[in-house]
This record gives structure tokens, C-alpha cells and sequence, in this order.
């Protein structure tokens, strides 16, 4: 990595824009988010969630458009000349401090899918954040140097003695004192005969703690330590004869070339990330808003709890977002590709009326191929996002070479799209986000008997409804006829049990649960009420089974035994290519909350 | 594992004891643990932290004593003759609600010494609590029930028609309606071919859901449908012609057979836990306190907060424990093991006064040598454990046919070793641990730039102490002439801030500061204290540098640059493999308080 750093700089630098992604140890909970919140409400969820999961993949495709060779050139179009090049970083966490969570499918799907976990634990690049980098940095420096002054205090002769050695000794334990004895005759041979150093074996920590006060203790000016470790991994006292204040300096000067080293080591992919940042330019995801939290989380600060604060941030990180996910519900674009699965999308924009131009790899030993079905590798994924941008931008007859000047491109930059919303599907960086009139919306409670049906009929007078299950027991309902919304609350038909609140209400309730909001287990009990909740909800439909098999039956009702389950993944677009889109209509959000809303309680 | 679980089990029942061993994601952190601590706060403490750590292996040697084959055969000695089968399992959950934590170098070490994390996220046994195998059987059984049920009605023409299909219809957005007329199509070509079936492509779950509706109303009788996977994981819709019962019958047949298999697989390792349990024999573990709590935690019930619940229930799940960690703190042993590092118990006992009996593998082509160095792998560590008892057992000539019935054994069984603590270092399953004097323990607080000079000299008119560092500014001081310690209190020399209070006032002030006890962002926050707390003591000792290398230098003053650190692991032996044993003097104790202890807040 280190070798190639200078590389990748420089595709960096060169590059006119990139497409990243990521893999991650488990997803956001979207159990929380409910179908009509705003996008402030779903990132305020998602950021008190306070997930721990990590990213362990980061892919960056560089793509550079550089302008026809040559006019004059009869064989060469005027279309620009385009190519990438494409890096797919394993990164995992140096420091015994770091602890992260995972969720068990999402680590199985990646390693059903070719990820190496073992190459991930054991070579994966370690990151951290600016504030972190900044603390190894500056502890690094002042315990450099204080050794330095040290060391020229020894050599000076000028070392502080004050404190006498015997005052921090510990004492030592009878049951141990045969061996120190021991240990002592074996250094007297040994500076007795010609051996160039003495390895002690055997040794738990505290013995060698004992070992070395006698040697500092006894033979101080006659003897160097250190301490070694075997191939078994068991430490050992290395014993040698005292190094003079030249070997001493020459010994200093490695340490500290290795650990400056070892100090890049820690910052590791950091590096990458901020030079990424530096570099200004058009940063293009797929559904990139778990991504986007993540990166930044990872590399560059702590995610804000305020939303203004959170969008200046990301700003100042990458000022120019696309989200292709959020570029596919375009209306021109729909008519052609109606779903927005990263897979669809590529196999809807390589045919008309897109087309997607040729971009030849910038290291031609390391290229992708589009036939390699490399999904989920992020490196391969970033690849693939890329040139679903290109076959996007071609409906538009963007000019590669002055893409942030599109008109078209603007209505989209920096864009974020939010999935499980019904509208308000985006988060604005550059400003605030539309609001929606939640007139015609109700929340509604009612016996757990009740189905569709019921809901429908008690609604009938006012026109024909969408409903947006939150759990067995409550719905929004919205009014397709919104002028019918004012009478709703007056006008309703009574049932024990059944009970109508206008939007507003509900977030009045809303907000008086925050108050009392509980610090809730996300693993464990929360979890297993989702799944109960839907063995529960599967159960209740069952009577009217239709024909199909039985994993069909399972996934679409909702039936939860654990390995039947396959909605979660690791990355937020593979999450979607199992679930479908929320897109307009919100069905599969019903089908969700379903099987992951347990009780009222649950929000 | 299925087809071996008949096998497993009968070793199982066949065994005369067993040594087990497990592999975590993480080690429950010991920085809030002090070394007066008593068993009882060190067991609430490692609940209270609640990590969400997991066994990713799980290492079963069953040893199996018999009888001299023949006391007639003359080159039989009359020893009994001693085999062993040896299980590694890996272990991983299944089911998409299971979120559990790591940490970054347990899981690296365990890379390091060849696991493989590949196979365990592919292939490692799912497992369950009993209550989680409960809920799973029942959920089931009324899932089969009700679609019985329900297929019976088909059969019978009894099947519910009351509610009209078109009330729960999804109204179709317009700009689906093109693909679900074009899919229409397809279908009645279909039904007008000879094909056996139609593969509808390219949709995302909602627009499946719009399709399965169609079908459903208008092709119900008809057609059957079911989800299938493509290789490259899309899913799509298989339009088949109309099943009859009978099929349907078969269909269902091969679904409940399928589903019960699915429920074997879930609760997979927990099946053999149980077996174990239900055992009722010797189960032998080294420094086995993590493993029993995470164990128990993971395939039997959540772990009381109560301690004598918690004895209650380890004593009804494994009513014979030995911890071999705790057998070396015997004083015979003690003089020929001086570490009790698994490892090193191993080495100590290979040689006399002690003697490994020849033990050999029961499954011959299965066997572990012990020159194969496989530690850390928690089938070999499971396999030395035994051996190392073995070893032990012979210093005190015990009868391997009645081992339960040994006196000397009998001293040591349901003792669970506590590292860290400098006396009450174990608990005891049956009955009371005992309890120490404190009144010649005192904790202080001083000056940041006090050193352990400062603290001994103002306790030098009450004779040689011994000083357990907490952190920069607070120790424990214990008097080693503990008749003196009623004075010291009043006599003690007055120091600005510096502050001396008895035992027992700070007991008093630990349970005020639990009443206003934060939760405390174990990961984050903490762990960068501790390492910056490191990063000071080393800094403040530097002037005094000694004459060794680089690594050990980091090691012994506490230095921290993240990948010099070496501490943790992902055994708990290991971890005390490379900080000494916490044993009889607590110099570990000591530092890894400097190391770990950030300000007073920390407790």
C-alpha cells in the first residue's frame, strides 16, 4: 500500500470524477423509520441508533475524460477519451481499543460472495479519523522526544539519578526467588564465555518484570535487554553486552524510523480518503446514504447529532455528491428503467435510448469487465456505478468534460436518497428539503383481528385509501381524495377499539414518547420481537395461502425463520435489490413494517 | 454435522470427562475490574459491561478412562487405558436479527494463528438459548398447523371466499401498468404453448408484488407461481400451470421435511451443549470464567444479574467444573509451575515430578499431536487442557476411574479462577467465597507528577507497602505490617492534593458513584482514554529509560501506539499469556492499571 500510495495520488489527482462504495459489517436498523418521517427524522435515527458497524471494503473508481486525441485524425470521434482506474481497499482496525459490531448475515453474504475475511483480518488497510490521526501523531512526537533528550542526558552523562532505584522495587515473592537466583548464575557464564547473547526462557510477564529489576538492579552497567518473541509466540529476555551510547543511538534511530512507519500504518487508508476529499471533485454512489455516513464516521469526524451541522460537513468533505439512485426517479429516466437495483439499472442503460461510452482501464493489468459479475466486491460495484452514470448522463447528452456545469446534472447534485420514505425521498445538502402536506394522512389503531378490509370499509365514505402498515395493530391511512380530509375526523364510523389521529397528532405522540424513550437493545430483545412480530403477522395470513412454493410463501408473508430470511446484506443497495424498491407506492414498506414493527412500543 | 451428530453424541456419553476450550469475537474488557474487587463485583461488572461478544469456536475433548484391558497380559501395566475424541467446531449465527461485536485484534490474532473466517461465515453451526430453540420449535409447529389446515380447505372446497380479493388489491401506478399488461401477455402466450413454464425477470419486489397480484385475480385458476433465485441472486417470478392437490400435497410434504431440517440447523451446536449438560460429568477447563459465562450465555439462558442465580444456574448446567487455572494455585504445584499459562503448565507438567499417562485418539484418523502447535485453536487448547490435567492429577496420584471422588480434587471442583484480583481470586459454585481483612489497604489520591517515591515516603513510618496503581493520580497502598494500619489515618503527613482514605470509605464512595453511574460508550470514548492515559505514564517515566530495544521498551512502560500493543488476544489465557499472570504480587495489576485507567471518572 505504501508503495503504491503515490499511484493512487496521482489517479486521484488526475481524475475528472469517481464512483465509490462500500461494504459494510451490517446495516443501519431501518425498523424506526417510518414511511412518513422527513429525511431530518430518518438521519437523527440513524445517528442515535449508534451502529458500530464498520466499513471493511472501500471501492474508488477514478474516471478520467480527457479530450479527443485528435481532430484531425480522420479515425478519431470528437467524443472524449475516457478511462479509470479502480482500487478496492480491504480495511479493518489497528489497536487493540477498537471494538465494531456485525450483523451475522451481512459478513455470510459477503463471504458467499467471494469476500476474504482472512486477507481482511489479517492485511485489511486501518483507518482513523482526523482527531485520532492528530493524538498519534502528536503523542508520537512528544514521546520521541523525550527519549531524544534522554538519551543525550546518558550521554552527557548528566541522567537524573535522584530517585533511588530501590525505592520502585518490588519485592520479590519467595516462590520465585530460586529462579531469579537461577537466572543471575546463568548471566555470570554468560559474561564469563564467549556466547553473544543469552535468550531466558519460560517466563510469564511478572517474572520477567523480576528478571529485569535484578538485571537493572545488578548488572546495569554490563548488561542490554530486550525483550524477544519466539515463533510460538512465547516472550523471552534477550540478554547482550552493554551497547555503547553510538549502538544505543544507532538502535534509536531505527526505532523511530519504524515507528513513523508504523504510525502510517495506523492512519492507513485515511490517507486515500482525505486526499479524495482534497481533490474537489465529483464523487458519484448508488444509494450512497449509508455510505456517505459511514465514510465519514470512518475517516474524516464524528457524525453530528444536528442535521444543518451534518450537512455543512458533508459539504466541506465531498461538496459534489451524485446519487444515481436519486438520479433514477428522474421522470424521463423511470420511463425506461423502472427498477433502481444498481444490476437493473446497468442492464436498463445499456440498451437505447442510453448508451453507455467506452472506458478503457487507465491500469490495464488490474481492469474490471463488466462480464466478471464481480458484484459486491466494492471496487467491482464502484466500477459498475460509474458506468450507470455514464449511461444516465447519455439520456441527457451531458458534456463530460464540464459535468458539474450541466443543468440537467445540478437538479441532482447533492442529493441524497433516503429509501423507505413514501416522499421526501432525499436529503437537500445544498438547502432544505420540500415539505408535504400530511392533510389526507391518518394514523389509525385498531383490534388485532382487523385486516385490510376493515380498514378499507371504515374509510369507504371517503374515497379510496393507501394503506402503510406499521405493525397487527396500527396503519397510516392516506385519502387518494385529499379533499375529503377535513371531514375524516368528524365523520368516521365508531368501532370498540378502532381510533383515527390526524398526522399532527401523531407526532404530537410522537414526541411525547421521545421523552420517555428508553435506551433500547438493538441486538437482542428488539430483534427478536421484530421476528416475532413476524411469524405473527405470516400466521394470520395464512388461511388464504395462495399457490405458490414454499420460499415464495415464506418471503411473502412475511414468515420469519431466521435462514429463510434474506433482506439484509451489506451494503444498502444489496438490502434493496432483496426487498424492492419503497418507491411510490410504499407496498413494501407495509410488507416491512410488518415483520419488524412488534408492538406500539416500538417507536 | 448432522450426519456426525449421532457419533458426537455417543462420545459424548461414552466419555469419563471432558476439557473444553472456546475461541470469542472479543474479551469482556477487565478496566473497570480493581484487585480488591470481590468475585461477586467482578461477575456483575462482566455482566453490567454486557458485550455482545461471541464463541466463534468451540473445542470439546472428551476423555474416556478405562479399565486395564487384561491383568493377566503380562506386558499390560495395570494403569487404565486412556482415549480421547477431540471436536472443533465453528461456530456462527444464523438469521438475520443476530448482531454481535468484535474486536479488532481478537479477530486479527485469530487470523494470525491460521482460523479460518471464511469457512466460519460460510459454514459455522448456527446455535440458540433453549428459550430461542422453544420459540423457533412452537413457531413452527403453528406455521405446519395452519397451512395444513388451509390446504385441507382448498382440498374440501371449504377455503374462506368471504373477503373479496380486489378489497386488498394494490392499485397499480401508471407507470407499471405498460410491464404488467406486457407480462399479461406472456402469460397467455404461455398458457397457449407447450412450455412448462414462464420466467418473468427484471423486477424488483414491489413490481413481483403488482405481478403475483395480477396473476392472482386474474389467472387464479389457473396458474401456479413461485420466487426463484438466479445464479447472480436476482429473483424472478416461475409461472407454472395450475398444480392440483395432490401436487400441492407433495409440495407441502417437501416444505415441512425442508423446514425441519432448517430448525435443526438453527439450533445446531446448542444440540451438543445440551448433551453435554445433560452429561452430569467432569468438565475441565484452563482459566475457564469467560468461556463458562459466554457458554452459557450462548447456548443455554441469558445470564443472571444475580450471583447466586448465576451459581444456581452453572451449577444445574454443569454440576462438575474444574478450572485448571485455579489447580496450579495449589502450593505443591506451585513450586514446580511457576506460570500458569496453559503453555506452560504443559511444558511443567511434561516432566517429572510430574507424568502425562499415554493417552490415545479414539478416532484415529482425527488425532492432535501436541508437537503440532495448533494453539489457539480451540479443539488443540481443549486437548492440552486435558492433558495438563492429567499431568496435574498425577502429582496427587489421583484415581482416573473416580476422579470425583479424590479429596484433593474435591478442594478445587466449581472453583472458577478470576484473574486480576490480588486475593478472592476465585469464586466458589458451592457456597461462599471467603473474605480478606482491608484494613491495611488504603486508597490515595495524589498530584499527577507524583511518582512511586512520592506515595512510599509519606507511608514510611508504617513499614514496606505495596502500591497498586489505578491511574496517574490514584493507587491502592497496602501495608505490609498490618498492625500498623490503624494509625494511619491520623498520622499520616499532609500533602496538597494529596488524600488518603481507609478501604472501606472507598467502597462507600464506589456505590455513591454507581447511583449516578453513566452509560459509558465502552468502544469509543473509553477506550481512547485508556490509551492516552498510556501514552502519559509512559511519557512521564521516559527520563528513567533503561538499556532496551524498542518493543520492549513500549511494553514495559506502556506505550501505546496502537499495533505495538500486544494485550489482547481472543482466549483469555492468551491475554494472560502476554501480560503475566495477575498472581501473587499484582505487578501486572499495576501497570495495566496505568495503562487502562484514564481519570478518577473511569470507575
Amino acid at each position: 500500500f505504501a508503495e503504491q500510495l503515490p499511484e493512487i495520488r496521482k489517479a486521484i489527482q488526475e481524475a475528472s470524477f469517481f464512483a465509490i462504495d462500500c461494504e459494510f459489517t451490517g446495516l443501519a436498523s431501518d425498523r424506526l423509520i417510518f414511511p412518513f418521517d422527513t429525511p431530518e427524522e430518518v438521519y437523527q435515527k440513524t445517528v442515535e441508533a449508534n451502529t458500530q458497524y464498520i466499513i471493511v471494503q472501500f471501492g474508488l473508481c477514478a474516471f478520467r475524460v480527457e479530450p479527443a486525441a485528435d481532430d484531425d485524425d480522420e479515425s478519431a470521434p470528437t467524443e472524449p477519451r475516457l478511462t479509470y482506474k479502480c482500487y478496492n481497499f480491504y480495511c479493518y482496525p489497528k489497536g487493540r481499543t477498537h471494538i465494531f459490531s456485525c450483523q451475522g448475515e451481512s459478513l455470510r453474504f459477503l463471504a458467499d460472495h467471494g469476500f476474504d475475511f482472512n486477507k481482511l483480518f489479517r492485511e485489511g488497510l486501518s483507518f482513523a479519523t482526523e482527531a485520532e490521526a492528530e493524538r498519534l501523531r502528536s503523542d508520537l512526537k512528544e514521546r520521541q522526544a523525550n527519549r531524544a533528550a534522554a538519551l543525550q542526558a546518558a550521554a552527557d552523562g548528566t541522567a537524573d539519578d535522584a530517585e533511588p532505584a530501590d525505592v520502585n522495587m518490588v519485592p520479590v515473592p519467595a516462590e520465585h526467588q530460586e529462579q531469579i537466583d537461577e537466572t543471575a548464575a546463568k548471566i555470570e557464564a554468560f559474561l564469563q564465555s564467549n556466547d553473544t547473547e543469552l535468550i531466558v526462557e519460560n517466563c510469564n510477564g511478572f517474572q520477567r518484570k523480576l528478571i529485569y529489576q535484578m538485571i537493572e538492579h545488578k548488572y546495569q552497567q554490563r548488561i542490554s535487554t530486550s525483550t524477544i518473541t519466539l515463533e510460538n509466540n512465547h516472550k523471552c529476555i534477550k540478554v547482550e553486552r552493554k551497547r555503547t551510547a553510538q549502538e544505543d543511538q544507532a538502535i534509536e534511530q531505527k526505532r523511530v524510523a519504524q515507528e513513523n512507519e508504523d504510525l502510517q500504518t495506523m492512519i492507513g487508508l485515511s490517507v486515500v480518503l482525505q486526499e479524495l476529499s482534497k481533490a474537489r471533485k465529483l464523487v458519484i454512489g448508488h444509494n450512497i446514504f449509508l455510505d456517505l455516513l459511514y465514510t465519514i464516521r470512518q475517516f474524516f469526524k464524528p457524525l453530528p447529532t444536528d442535521f444543518k451541522e451534518f450537512k455543512k460537513l458533508t459539504k466541506e468533505i465531498f461538496p459534489l455528491l451524485l446519487d444515481t439512485k436519486y438520479l433514477c426517479t428522474n421522470a424521463e429516466i423511470k420511463v425506461n428503467v423502472n427498477s433502481s437495483i444498481l444490476a437493473h439499472v446497468y442492464e436498463a442503460v445499456s440498451k437505447a435510448p442510453f448508451s453507455i461510452p467506452k472506458v478503457q482501464s487507465g491500469m490495464p493489468e488490474y481492469g474490471y469487465s463488466v462480464e466478471e459479475q464481480k458484484e459486491h466486491e466494492a471496487g467491482y460495484d464502484a466500477y459498475l456505478t460509474g458506468l450507470c452514470f455514464l449511461g444516465l448522463a447519455s439520456r441527457f447528452n451531458m458534456d463530460l468534460q464540464n459535468l458539474t456545469k450541466d443543468a440537467t446534472l445540478k437538479q441532482y447534485l447533492n442529493k441524497i436518497f433516503i429509501a423507505r420514505l413514501l416522499d421526501n425521498n432525499y436529503i437537500n445538502l445544498n438547502g432544505k428539503e420540500p415539505t408535504h402536506s400530511r392533510e389526507h394522512i391518518f394514523y389509525v389503531t385498531f383490534p388485532e383481528t382487523w385486516r385490510t378490509g376493515d380498514i378499507v370499509g371504515k374509510f369507504k365514505p371517503f374515497g379510496s385509501v393507501h394503506i402503510s402498515w406499521l405493525n397487527n395493530t396500527s396503519a397510516f391511512v392516506s385519502l387518494h381524495n385529499r379533499i375529503a380530509s377535513s371531514s375524516v375526523l368528524k365523520t368516521i364510523g365508531y368501532h370498540p377499539g378502532f381510533a383515527v389521529h390526524s398526522f399532527a397528532q401523531f407526532t404530537q405522540m410522537k414526541l411525547q414518547r421521545l421523552g420517555f424513550k428508553r435506551r433500547r437493545d438493538d441486538s437482542a430483545g428488539a430483534g427478536k420481537q421484530g421476528a416475532s412480530a413476524g411469524a405473527t403477522a405470516g400466521t394470520k395470513r395464512t388461511a388464504t395461502a395462495d399457490n405458490s412454493n414454499a420460499k415464495k410463501e415464506a418471503k411473502e408473508k412475511g414468515e420469519t425463520l431466521g435462514n429463510e430470511e434474506d433482506e439484509l446484506a451489506s451494503d444498502g443497495d444489496e438490502q434493496d435489490a432483496n426487498d424492492g424498491d419503497a418507491g411510490a407506492d410504499g407496498w413494501r414498506t407495509v410488507k416491512r413494517a410488518r415483520t419488524t414493527f412488534a408492538t406500539n412500543d416500538d417507536w
